[in-house]
């Protein structure tokens, strides 16, 4: 078994940038500051640029090439003004940048081979007087480079890469992991990462620490580290208790064996069709799954949608008797390789236990005793009233009937429009109703496209 | 619609016993007295005989062919003793009788087209010096004679018909129903047989009667009727939830619409493979039946057996997800006709919504928080040890696998040692080892032996 000090000894060598990459990466954000400065100085208004985010601070895993610059303009300045002017500046330096949006439109863009967000905001005196949330993000750059020493960053640089290992690193609302601000108030806070993860080991959530010492609330997540620059905000909202979990799995896990294995991302291979088919024969369970275009909305405003239908349809099944084994939503788009690349296609892919019903339902009535709601129950299913229904009779104290069962199949559960009006968010209900259904072996179809979350679903690991 | 009054002066007409009905039973009664007291003479005790029951307080409904003698013993006499002679004084006088069991062995024979019980017992001061149950019965039979007028009486025939037309009239422990002395009680207690369906209308369980205000302790029972002759005791104890539900639902019924189908006993025809088939076919369950030699037992004994193991096969079902949509014990000596014939076969029957699972079953294991028992369950189903196990992998915040299900389908388990396992009565034990089990169309092959009760399931009613 190797030796843990070796074994970050060998990670960090390859993890964190060497000087050459730090020279460039400095080079080219100049160069951006520089022509964003130009582009402001069009304007009928001043603004000033911030580099912020882990190239700022050095705290990026070697090969990242992120370039994150903010155009601060005055507290006063409105915002649909900030949001003309901060795109104006935006093309500007990006000309082949395209709009997404947080908080507020901003650009995003490549150059020189660096992935660019050119993100305007305003400039307040103190975290308390924040006009929209992405006006924090200079704070929270202010509060770590006064904190962090070289030792302290080159174990961000190893702690991200760990995270990215595992699949637990990312605050956007798909991976729901840990932020880079998080990943890096943590080492700060425990010390580095070895004490990163000896203390994760061992937390029961939920965990809470509260780097300053002044939280304004309580929070109900699985780990709050409160904001050191806002007392009312915890910046593991996002995290999954999942991720959480993970964390602690691999931290055990390294520790016990040291390993470089958990630091090197997963990236598996899309699972083909006959794989998949495989899998059914081995499980011998029914699949289904709905599929229909993704509308075209970013990842953070796709996937709680995404997974708020996989909720409401999976609730649909089990309550009509098609028992749901395990289920995900998935799109074409997943995979570290593809991530952000907008997805074409999305399913809410479901293993049943239990495919089809019979014909009769059981119902139970009131309590015979009961005699108002009784009689109306037994009037209402009486042989003349209801030949096909099986009863009313008496079980227990009850009456009860056996009458025909709305969905008998999932596939007729599915189509229906019960399945239509389970809780969907706005952009994906208009696309739902365009929706297909795949039930059994026809599910092997969804790949290779939906094959890296197929392969996910099918080789689960912690 | 009829009138009540006409429709119950029908029935009375058919239901109490004509004058030479009762002439006939009282001169074949009093030569079956007269026998005993001679085959009491040869033995070396004294005894005297009284002849019990509704035969003796003309509460009988026509046509029903029961004489009940029993021959009371001094009260000192052991029990050893008293049985021997209680035998010896029951085959004399009924040469072709057989013995059966209740608190004592006792003879049960045929004498002139009569059913004849002859049942020893301890002639006690009071009913609180009981030596063993049956000893009561003379005490009933003193309360309701000296209280129970010829018009009570002939309601009390109208009771008993009523309750026997709808299916609740017997103590037995396959019917659970109402049993002559309770039906009397309640008559006499309510004020006769109209009185008695107008309160019941609305009864609300539990409900309580105390005819002497003088029970001694509560009771947990749906309908509580207090033995005049023993504070201690609930006559209604035998008296399932359902048929007292079934008498409140026909006693509403009678007196919204008045009729004599009630009275009808509804003596249903076996169904026949083809029936039992087409209702297969209607309702697309899949029915699976244990069957198995009916141990010999008297009902009494045989039936408390048969549905502990119904509720024991019931519950290992639906824990292994074969859901259950409705179960019933039957033999092949139902029906009104077959009552206490003898069942050479038993069989427990349910209808499945659900006969097949998949390979796997998920299983949860402890939050990854839990450090020492979330390590122990990965470590016990981890890759190596494990290579068929899905997972472990992370569910919120727990370690969840999905492992080789034990059963996949429903025969699998009935015919497994875990299905012989269920409680199981003594008797029913031995036999259901040698079981055979019948899953889809097969169990058609069960009618017409099981015709009765396959017709009251597959027709049911109040």
């Amino acid at each position: 078994m190797d030796d843990l000090e070796a074994v970050l000894s060998r990670v960090r060598d390859r993890v964190v940038p060497e000087p050459a990459e730090r020279d460039h990466l400095r080079t080219v954000a100049a160069e951006l500051a520089e022509r964003t400065r130009a582009a402001i100085a069009d304007l009928p208004v001043d603004a000033d640029v911030v580099q912020v985010g882990s190239t700022a601070r050095g705290t990026w895993v070697s090969g990242d090439r992120d370039i994150d610059l903010f155009v601060r303009f005055d507290a006063d300045l409105d915002r649909e003004q900030l949001e003309e002017y901060g795109l104006a500046v935006g093309h500007a330096v990006l000309p082949d940048g395209h709009e997404e949006y947080a908080e507020h439109p901003y650009v995003k863009g490549t150059h020189e081979g660096f992935d660019v967000d050119l993100v305007p905001c305003h400039d307040v005196e103190t975290a308390g007087d924040l006009v929209s949330a992405v006006d924090r993000t200079p704070f929270h750059d202010a509060y770590l480079s006064a904190r962090l020493d070289d030792d302290l960053a080159d174990d961000v640089v190893l702690a991200k890469a760990f995270l990215k290992g595992i699949g637990a690193y990312g605050s956007d609302l798909r991976t729901e992991g840990f932020s880079g601000y998080l990943t890096e108030l943590l080492v700060l806070e425990l010390g580095g990462f070895v004490p990163l993860v000896e203390s994760a080991r061992s937390w029961h959530p939920p965990v809470e620490f509260d780097p300053e010492g002044h939280a304004e609330r309580t929070f109900d997540d699985p780990l709050v580290v409160v904001d050191p620059t806002d007392p009312t905000r915890n910046v593991a909202a996002v995290l999954s208790a999942a991720n959480l979990a993970r964390f602690q799995h691999y931290a055990r896990e390294l520790l016990a064996a040291p390993s470089e294995d958990p630091f090197e991302p997963a990236d598996p291979a899309p699972l083909d069709a006959g794989d998949v088919r495989s899998h059914l024969d081995r499980r011998n369970t029914t699949p289904a799954a709905v599929v229909f275009d993704a509308p075209d909305v970013v990842d953070d405003q796709l996937w709680p949608q995404l997974r708020r239908s996989l909720d409401g349809i999976v609730r649909g099944l089990n309550k009509r008797g098609f028992d749901v084994l395990r289920a995900r939503a998935m799109t074409d788009a997943e995979g570290p390789d593809r991530e952000g690349g907008g997805a074409k296609r999305a399913a809410l892919y479901a293993e049943l236990e239990v495919a089809e019903r019979p014909a009769v339902a059981r119902h139970e009535g009131p309590p015979v005793a009961v005699r108002k709601h009784a009689a109306s129950f037994y009037e209402s299913y009486a042989d003349d009233v209801d030949p096909e229904t099986y009863g009313p009779f008496i079980d227990g104290d009850r009456y009860v009937v056996e009458r025909e069962r709305e969905f008998t199949t999932v596939r007729e559960y599915l189509e229906s429009d019960a399945a239509g009006d389970v809780a969907l968010g706005a952009q994906v209900e208009r696309e739902f109703a365009e929706r297909d259904v795949l039930v059994g072996d026809a599910v092997a179809t969804l790949a290779p496209a939906f094959g890296v979350p197929l392969r996910e679903f099918y080789e689960p690991h912690p």
